[in-house]
């Protein structure tokens, strides 16, 4: 059964090409980090320091991405994302990446929330109690 | 007196700010071309080669920037363009950087338009005649 | 069996962390590329077109990383190439990221070496016949 | 009279290059950066946040750069760096890129020496005295 996916619109940039003239597989990894921050946003996190680190201070713990057809210069692309595993502290993107119709890649996501320990260091530590109902309509139950 | 500017409104995304918390200066050089991509297609340019070589290749030849306020991950930026020079194959664009009515950076770029001479190398050529008067309305007058 | 492993050394550079303080995970692919590119190099390439097209013109079908520690700011990494992978057209390398002995991150990258077909566009060619020896070393047994 | 010049050799790479088969304007400034980065090693600052703070830790006001000549996948560039001008708490650099004996590029970068404020905001301070000296035979005199 499908998720709800969130969708952020945005165009291949100039910047992005490489002189095969398409877009660098590298940036595919941007435009994912981007839409999960505008949908966070949308999701109601808010700028400033206490919701930066409640809600998108998550280092990324592995992503993955296939390349199915190039895109290039002017295309706008779909990133459709959904929510595909959700434990205690991980959490787990899908991206879809469409132009028009056509899906030209897709890829995953996965990270892990943390907080400060006394010592200044990192730990996994619990998706905020706020942040998961919200994510919970984006889930891919399969 | 002050010209039309056009407006790109864009968000300080994570990737863009660097370990001193802002965002790295480099990243304005690419808001600076992506908001001039952005003012291209709304003048009417299509995707697609023949508009690329018409409307696009124009390499720089020269950039700038005064860093005036740090901008910090999820600042809304909205990104004004202007003409402030215009040439028989060269073009002179004017940014200014606004968080809310806060100017925190401004720039400019000059580049030169370019079209293939019979061996193949490049040579500068005159600005597309379509194009100059639609970029008039945002020239700035001095 | 362990294959011999190409090392390319490189310090991860500001521009590559983020405000997390760490270095932005999409910055791994760019050193696996570059790490493939100064590979390639080692083994004979050239500069210029036509070794470009022989050599180089392999886009990327897909690629995945894991992120196993943080890396800062000023650290040395050594990215360690190998080839997990020989196809008729297509190509595996994997990386090992590795900061001093530790391994910090490790990933892989698929592509397919591609000419130019009689209409100019791209399809899937066979592995240059005297690079396949050159990655031969390389190449690791399981 | 000439000064001493820092020299950085790095290579073009593919991810710098953009479908016009040049590198990318932006790039420049991540070389320049890149090598203010090893100059500053050079003369003896090490990894760690101690150095991170009393060496590192400065603000870009300004940069501009001119492209002369365009630059390729594969060029090998030497980046000069010198001194322009030494202020208080400010330093300007300047940057030369030589393909050979080609110079290619031009371009330079005003950087403002801060620390942490009580209130942990950033306020201008001077540059470090031990940097200080170490910096004089790179100044350019005029």
């Amino acid at each position: 059964m499908l998720a709800q996916e969130f969708r952020h619109t945005r165009r291949v940039h100039f910047q992005d090409t490489d002189l095969a003239g398409i877009i660098h597989f590298s940036n595919y990894f941007r435009y994912m980090e981007e839409t999960e921050t505008e949908f966070l946003y949308a999701l109601g996190a808010q700028s400033g320091e206490a919701d930066f680190h409640e809600w998108f201070l998550s280092p990324r713990v592995g992503v993955q991405a296939e390349f199915l057809r190039p895109t290039r210069f002017g295309d706008k692309l779909d990133v459709m994302l959904s929510v595909e595993h959700m434990g205690r502290s991980s959490i787990g993107f899908r991206f879809r990446f469409l132009r028009g119709d056509e899906l030209v890649a897709r890829g995953s996501m996965r990270a892990v929330y943390v907080g400060h320990n006394e010592n200044g260091g990192l730990r996994s530590t619990a998706i905020p109690d706020k942040l998961r109902p919200l994510l919970e309509p984006y889930l891919v139950k399969e």
